[in-house]
């Protein structure tokens, strides 16, 4: 996910959406009618809350970017000239939709190690994973149609089936993930969800990693409720602790649509991600790719095919793991100090074995989003949780991201933070 | 557009979707759903026989790819290094939706000089012009909304338009294009067209240009009738004779948005296009492009603008017309040599004056898909123009295009057609 979160759905998605609307009454002259869908997209305060945010000085909790520092930049400079020199004509021109096949081959193989069993003519090359939450909604989502997810859920699936002209089903849960039984339930319903959407890996915004019991129980209510599911696994290869069980594609393959993406182990510059889908479907994500883009960049696609070809994964992921424990641990070790049981501040979190991400609960009486405005008048910047619910909860809960700040930093903020808290006791 | 046609829409995509369906019998176990949108996108017979023409020693006049001879490669790869080399850390991390902020002042800066005015707040970067027409669906279209189209029209564009669930008014016209009056009704309409999308210049697939006149006189129709437009606009820079006249937006800047794209004059590959809109529609825009894929590469964008801003386009523009003027011309006297009035095969053409694309009609009695069938198995492929069509008419017409093969080539190719039309005689 990018810098800041640039957008808020309305705080409950569910709801009718609002009827056509000019531009709002200064441009009552324009001829434009924006869609139904676009006009639920609204601007937030929150953005505007965190474009303070930008400021210097500022310690930015709010960030969804890797570090910088992370990018492996001489084997990107070596792949760039290479694919340049090479084949350069190749590279520039025209390509097939369905992406570059020594890279889809590269994905297929890689999923082999993960215990998933994927032929390269079932992967689609993408612009990052949240093109394919794009063409998710395309082909899988009619207007009006339900798309279940976790509570919370990252926010830009939120945008993209809004997109989509979709309404959500907010599934109920707990630590371990979200519920079989309320998934089961969806399926009894007249009108079931079309799909659900999960992330079960170091989630954003939660932290959050499903353990294998309940990926096979949720895989298997899926099945019964015959609710297919779109995996989203942009953090998997982020752990820190030990791997993530096997992913729910190897539960039920012809019911998942698996996204994965290049951005958080290489660089998210690039937008590069992939889609696998069952043999039989892939052919419809194809049209919609051609409909939505034509292709992904051929350059960016063969860049990352040579880098991933040199075997470089193998030395660049233990170091990426290590460079983001040390983040995890300092947070963990700050929100211990400042916000631990000794503090009576009334804060709960679980630290999470990968991703980027802590998620706080706060206490009953505190809005995250009054806490923010404290927060940013003493220099730290956090994004409020609320944005990340579907059915309009998660007043009480904000993200803090470890990734791009140093343990000092993160101290620094984690205090500013209590100290905000205090203000508000 | 991309090489091969690689999806038709059903003949009449203005009659009512197909219900919901499975994914065909052998898949009735499946548990996904394909939306409706979706489900209209269907493979093409043609794009069967096309798959033919990839074969060694054909004669492929199919193509909608510039020639990669065209390149600039020296000023690609040096522009590269130096990004990668400056900086790097900026390309490959996630940047902002609206784009790069030197390459949307570049574009504002280009488009004053076609007598737009545009503030570079108006600009948005995309991945291809073809996205630009995936947000205009997003964000001005509602399911069922009508689109008003010319008669032909380019393909790209009624396959992102029917993935937003649109339908479409074909609009009458003659060879100076659509028919003013024709859109000026569509005004009248209970539930009137939600815009017009007009390809003024070298129109895929006719090649047609229209004239000055016929541009004031549409966008007045429009004004009138309150149908804002949507300008496209790939083929501007590739005129052969004189320049085409200003843009229609130049006479509604309100009422137009406006698609570029670099892949015409750079490269293709690169995927890189831009999008200007009003003001204050702009920021719906901006949160469709974040939504889709959070934002157009970083690294193709600094490439581009480092490229441009090199001021390299004054020497590579003539130098490409130059080149494909010569296609175009070889594509003219070959088509008088092969079916001219003398043939007596009964065509009628008008050669285009810039662009990619001769557009050929044939005589009554010859439908272009059978005719493909016959100019295949004599070496020599092109697409025929039905599925240019949103009205279903178009059986026999053909685009012809001239910028990736020699002049022998094209002499060999268009004498095959002649050959194979004699053989349907």
């Amino acid at each position: 996910m990018p810098e800041t979160v640039t957008q808020d759905l309305p705080a409950n998605p569910t709801t009718a959406p609002l009827p056509d609307q000019s531009l709002g009454r200064r441009a009552a002259a324009s001829p434009w009618r924006v869609s139904r869908r676009s006009a639920r997209a609204n601007p937030s305060a929150i953005r505007e809350i965190l474009k303070l945010a930008d400021q210097p000085g500022m310690i930015s909790l709010a960030g969804g970017l890797p570090s910088p520092l992370s990018f492996p930049l001489d084997a990107i400079r070596a792949a760039t000239a290479r694919v340049l020199a090479e084949t350069p004509h190749e590279a520039l021109q025209y390509a097939p939709s369905e992406g570059f096949a020594p890279l889809r081959g590269w994905v297929a193989e890689h999923l082999a190690g993960h215990g998933m069993d994927v032929d390269p003519a079932q992967v689609l090359v993408t612009a990052g994973s949240q093109q394919g939450l794009d063409l998710v909604g395309k082909v899988v989502l009619d207007p009006g149609s339900t798309v279940a997810v976790e509570t919370p859920t990252y926010l830009g699936a939120l945008q993209a089936f809004t997109l989509a002209d979709a309404r959500f089903a907010a599934l109920d849960g707990d630590v371990d993930g979200p519920s079989p039984a309320a998934l089961r339930r969806l399926g009894e319903a007249a009108d079931p969800a079309r799909c659900v959407y999960l992330l079960p890996n170091f989630q954003n915004p939660s932290g959050r990693c499903i353990p294998a019991e309940r990926r096979a129980a949720l895989a298997a209510a899926a099945r019964e409720a015959r609710v297919p599911i779109v995996e989203d696994n942009p953090y998997g290869e982020l752990w820190y602790d030990r791997a993530p069980p096997r992913p729910l594609a190897t539960h039920w393959p012809a019911g998942t649509v698996y996204l994965g993406s290049f951005s958080k182990v290489l660089a998210p510059g690039l937008r590069l991600g992939y889609l696998v889908a069952p043999p039989d479907l892939l052919p419809k994500f194809v049209q919609a790719k051609q409909a939505s883009d034509l292709h992904t960049p051929g350059l960016n696609q063969r860049i990352v095919s040579a880098v991933l070809q040199s075997g470089m994964l193998a030395e660049h992921l233990p170091a990426l793991r290590a460079r983001y424990r040390t983040g995890r641990d300092a947070m963990d070790a700050a929100l211990h100090a400042h916000l631990g049981a000794r503090s009576g501040l009334g804060c709960r979190w679980q630290a999470p074995s990968g991703g980027m991400f802590f998620w706080l609960e706060l206490p009953a009486h505190v809005d995250a989003g009054v806490l923010l405005a404290r927060a940013v008048a003493r220099g730290v910047a956090f994004v409020p949780g609320a944005a990340f619910h579907a059915d309009g909860s998660g007043a009480r809960t904000l993200r803090l991201s470890f990734v791009t700040v140093t343990a000092a930093q993160i101290d620094a903020g984690v205090g500013a933070i209590a100290d905000a808290l205090r203000e508000l006791a």
